[in-house]
């Protein structure tokens, strides 16, 4: 994945935590079906859930983990045509479905020296590491950005720090600029790509990414291979697209990059860096930062490096950095598999996991490929046992993520018009298992399916329930000045992940989960088959609780006779958001600026529609009342698509979503009701008007679209 | 000081922040004084600040930072000697007064062993560092602890955080037990005579504190002498005894250590540990605590050592301590100055602060020492002039502070009936300059006058106010999400100064202030002239500011016509108080075992009575009617007094006020409604009911004392 889910669980606490009576699961009814098809249903689950097995699913790892495997290599191919065939082992129709896309590979090494007042070559490699078989190999990539421009640069080092903007405005309150200069940040606190676009708009002319052993590495724990955390000679590989402006192809945004699509010309995509981008460890950020002079760091700048850090900017201390990348158009493969609906034959229910990997992507993504596997597995027998779904379920395999979630955008781009008229849902998984913990983003209409499947599954470890641990786990982190109990919390859905075309571009209601835990080794060689063997799921127990859970989802969602969509927890969750960036816009005196009457008149309309609509359901499907149902269903797959705007969101088109979407400089995190936050932000009254007056309208859409159902 | 003010504001950051309406200060009123008197006040005012200067503070601290002059030495002795000429030459009265008191001093430099496959020495000493000439001193003492337990053990290592209640609760659940071993913990959160207490109780048979790097070293910046910051070699002196028990002299807890005055027999002291506690630098920690075997460490405990800690506990590592203490009664020297007053002669205004030192103890406290020979200077100056005070000045330096606050506790303890009948209030300087950052902590009756004349005070570097730039440098440690715009935030007095007999046994109203910096040489041989020179005041600007507002208030004390007290403020803050346990009491389903409403009703007439003699003092001022002034003035000195219980806190007879008081595993910091809080800490009801009648009836007290100046 691009993003790691626990830091984006972390991000996202200040989301507000909802509190619900708590009372035990009913046995006898599952949310969507009828006291009486629930008992089918029931039994059906509990065939399924005995399928996947730890055996095969840490076989499929093994098989899909035993080379680097990067998008467009004749290695990813491997990988696509050996899930494809498992797909099809398991009796389910599937093909390979090919892209045309931009990507570069390092041509030669990249080349980093330290001048102080002699030259040292640094290294842009990861070490082999004692006991892990796969990191002795060969064709381990070096450390190299996704869309890194090529570059040979020579300058003074400055340390700004994560490389947002606050940094560079502490930067510049020590008299510190870094024009024309290399600056070194560090990964954390927003995505990469945000960085490498900061550094350049603040007129860096390179940029150097390393992790700090305060935010990944010893400082958390015992380094890889005596523990699970980063070790010395690691970095973290990774895509600077600016991934906020547009995913997928840089050049065919919002088309599909398929034959006879224009392209741009490299030069004018916009999602795309100017300058070189270059990872490296953090030894060998310690031999650049700890020679620095310049002021010492500013408040939030010292990491977890044995000194105090200075700032550097001055002549003492230059680096050399030359990247020589090897862009080309380059094939790309999605595996996508159909399993045909009856009744609902149209309606798509989408499961998702990329394949592709920076290296050999134990963890990310292929323990979530994995469990894709072993729900096909269990999807096959059940289809062998009589089994049909109601509604048509896709099961996809997606190439390129790494890069900028190519293979799902590009996919979607293609389908657009299938998909935004017949989408019931797209449940992600990306990294599935790096650990016990269970975490969960999504969309609100989702939350009760995905704390009702975690109550159906059990947790390995404890014996609990998934639901039950999740809660438990939550509640751990907190301090005894949280009044808050109540459930286990769900994130909001930002970027980072292939859910981004499906909820963002056009409006499909998204989920994404993983099992997470103690998981240093991101995007670098030691995340293999090794490691997860050793420490994130020995006995790959957690792989088949993640098939479970996830299989679970998607037969609910495929067979239920009413969707188990709650537009009401929607309501509540936007009316959060709003009320905390109104108390933000008092705090910065904008609070006239906007309509807030208007906004909190929608939304009470729509909570109150959204209740609506939910006890029809529930009386439709206590009665069986067919007709109704098709209305209500019909209705409730539309009611997420309202909230596109086909303006997109402003300076950034690619984005239509007007409640969800990351924000310029949050990276992986979501940055709610986007534009008016954005706006807010910036001071910019108008732009927080006009803002705010799209989301109304969206809402008004909405809540306009559920009259259709209750009426 | 046996504590780092810095430390306790941060601690305290729960306080309350009030706000006030913001106005320009009148230039023609000093609160006390009426129209016409405020003329003559200020001219002496501007008299008197014009008489301190840099050049003459910086040659008394080079005088009194020459040698190492640890309590009860004839260095020490020396330095009383200075203080009372320098008294003299100044044309003040000046005497010292000798206690017999029991005091440690290692006979024999400690042994620390470190056991592994092999024996290794370790290192009780700190370096010379290049630059500081009195860094290679041969009299600097050995790195030790006052009251540190005279021991010889061996036995495995645990490292145990900060060694306070809640990580042997961490260590415990890791399956880590201390019992029979040595535990290694590091400074901070608390005072270290707690940890030792802590440590004692928990079974560990000795303790070694060192100062961890993230904490008191490089990760807060540039090292010594490059920075101001503590270095790799340097450690933290400090005396281990149970402060929260009592202070002063160990054998005569309540009475002063005078000729005659029986004596406890050691073993029999309550606040002294049974266990070998010594203190070590990081570069010696980091010997012990890399090799450390056992548990990773829990969340919390990791340092900023490069490596993951672990726990230990095993056999693998082990260390071998060795302390042998040279326990005796030893004579200590306060010297005190008075100045008689005029009109009021029996009433005292108190200014007092240590002379003793770890080492040169150049901030820690004779940059306190100095200052309070420039306000003597200045009090001289006016004295010659004719100025005669209305009520008595007494200038106290003390002695012993740094192994319990020795001196000013016998001293009070000797004097407690004229101190309860006429003290009007103790101002105490402690580490007076470590920095450019004003700081205070008071009683809330004191608030107004420290900020009135902290804005009469020029900051020699910004040249505004000293109020106005110590606002601004809070505000500049708020976040945005802070809405509390207003007055700079003043702290509670919790101990660790000499401040605590005063108000805590006596009642008598105290304040507490200096100027602080980046201050990372506390207790060590580098808080020396040279650090001074080069980090902590270059120029001694600071400590001419600090004897400004010291001998200003201290002015205003003396000579107002009604004495500046503000009660309404103290009964804001306790409310503050209150309402923020009644919510902790709710968290933990505490609420209903107390009397709520007949606290929140005590409060109500305290602050409805403080309203009204504010009213009846300001009328009285302004009209002159020194009959009503006399009795308002009596009755302001009255009211703190009120707030002793002569039973004392539970289990800890000698602190007697019941709104101020360390807490028993605070340390420094302030726990306010000392034994009610504490109560609920321990979820014992009836210990909370009767806790809070007490505090009801010290309100009540305090009420109707204020009724007679009402009446």
């Amino acid at each position: 994945m691009m993003r790691r889910l626990i830091a984006c669980l972390l991000l996202l606490s200040v989301a507000p935590i909802f509190v619900y009576p708590q009372s035990a699961p009913d046995p006898r009814s599952i949310d969507g079906f009828s006291t009486q098809r629930t008992l089918d249903e029931r039994q059906l689950e509990e065939k399924f859930r005995a399928i996947p097995s730890p055996a095969s699913a840490r076989e499929h790892l093994r098989q899909l983990t035993m080379e680097p495997h990067i998008a467009g290599t004749k290695e990813d191919y491997a990988t696509a045509i050996y899930v494809r065939d498992q797909f099809k082992s398991f009796g389910l129709a599937a093909e390979l479905k090919e892209y045309e896309v931009w990507l570069n590979y390092p041509k030669t090494l990249p080349v980093l020296e330290l001048i102080t007042n002699r030259r040292q070559k640094l290294s842009v490699t990861e070490a082999a590491v004692p006991g892990d078989p796969t990191s002795t190999s060969p064709k381990i990539t070096p450390l190299f950005n996704g869309y890194s421009a090529t570059g040979d640069v020579t300058a003074p080092v400055v340390y700004a720090n994560y490389g947002l903007p606050n940094d560079y405005e502490a930067l510049k309150n020590v008299g510190v600029d870094v024009k024309g200069k290399i600056v070194i940040v560090r990964y954390g606190n927003s995505f990469r790509g945000v960085k490498a676009k900061v550094a350049q708009d603040q007129g860096a002319v390179g940029c150097i990414i390393y992790s700090d052993p305060a935010d990944d590495g010893y400082m958390q724990g015992d380094v890889y291979p005596k523990g699970p955390w980063r070790p010395v000679a690691s970095g973290q590989r990774g895509s600077v697209q600016y991934l906020f402006d547009y995913p997928g192809d840089p050049l065919t945004p919002g088309r599909p990059a398929i034959p006879g699509v224009p392209r741009l010309k490299p030069e004018d995509a916009t999602d795309l860096t100017r300058i070189p981008v270059q990872p490296i460890s953090y030894d060998v950020a310690r031999s650049i930062i700890q020679p620095l002079a310049g002021p010492v760091r500013p408040r939030g700048f010292q990491g977890g490096l044995p000194f105090a850090y200075h700032v550097g900017g001055t002549e003492a201390v230059k680096l050399h950095l030359k990247t020589d990348m090897d862009y080309k158009q380059r094939p790309i493969w999605n595996v996508v598999a159909r399993i045909p609906g009856d009744s609902e034959k149209d309606h798509l229910v989408i499961l998702g996991n990329h394949r592709d990997a920076w290296v050999f992507g134990a963890v990310d993504p292929n323990s979530g490929t994995a469990t894709m596997l072993e729900v096909a597995k269990g999807f096959g027998e059940l289809l062998k046992q009589g089994w049909k779904p109601n509604r048509t379920l896709v099961l996809c395999s997606w190439d390129a993520e790494e890069y900028g979630l190519i293979g799902s955008t590009e996919w979607v781009e293609e389908n657009a018009a299938e998909l935004k008229a017949n989408a019931v849902a797209y449940l992600n998984l990306d990294a599935a298992v790096s650990g016990p913990h269970f975490g969960a983003s999504s969309v609100p209409s989702l939350w009760k399916l995905i704390r009702d499947v975690t109550k159906d599954v059990k947790d390995p470890k404890t014996g609990k329930s998934v639901y039950q641990q999740w809660q438990d786990h939550n509640r751990e982190g907190r301090s005894e000045t949280d009044d808050s109990a109540g459930e286990a919390r769900i994130g909001s859905l930002g970027s980072g992940s292939d859910y981004t075309p499906f909820l963002q571009h056009l409006g499909v209601p998204s989920t994404d989960m993983g099992f997470n835990g103690d998981y240093g080794v991101y995007h670098s060689a030691y995340d293999s088959f090794y490691w997860m063997d050793h420490f994130g799921d020995p006995g790959f127990l957690y792989h088949v609780a993640a098939a479970q859970i996830w299989g679970t989802m998607a037969l609910r969602l495929a067979d239920a006779d009413g969707l188990p969509f709650d537009y009401a927890d929607y309501a509540s969750q936007i009316r959060e958001f709003f009320n905390e960036t109104v108390r933000l816009s008092r705090r910065r005196n904008l609070a006239g600026s906007f309509d807030e009457k208007a906004m909190m008149a929608a939304i009470d309309d729509f909570a109150k529609e959204s209740g609506r609509v939910e006890r029809a359901r529930q009386d439709a499907v206590r009665n069986g009342d067919t007709a109704k149902l098709k209305t209500i269903n019909g209705t409730l797959i539309d009611v997420e698509r309202q909230f596109i705007d086909a303006r997109g969101l402003r300076g950034r088109v690619w984005y239509k979503h007007q409640i969800y979407a990351p924000g310029i400089y949050t990276g992986y995190a979501a940055q709610p009701l986007t534009d008016f936050r954005q706006a807010l932000d910036d001071r910019n009254t108008s732009n927080a008007k006009e803002s705010l007056e799209r989301i109304v309208d969206a809402l008004r859409r909405a809540t306009t679209t559920l009259k259709q159902a209750s009426d």
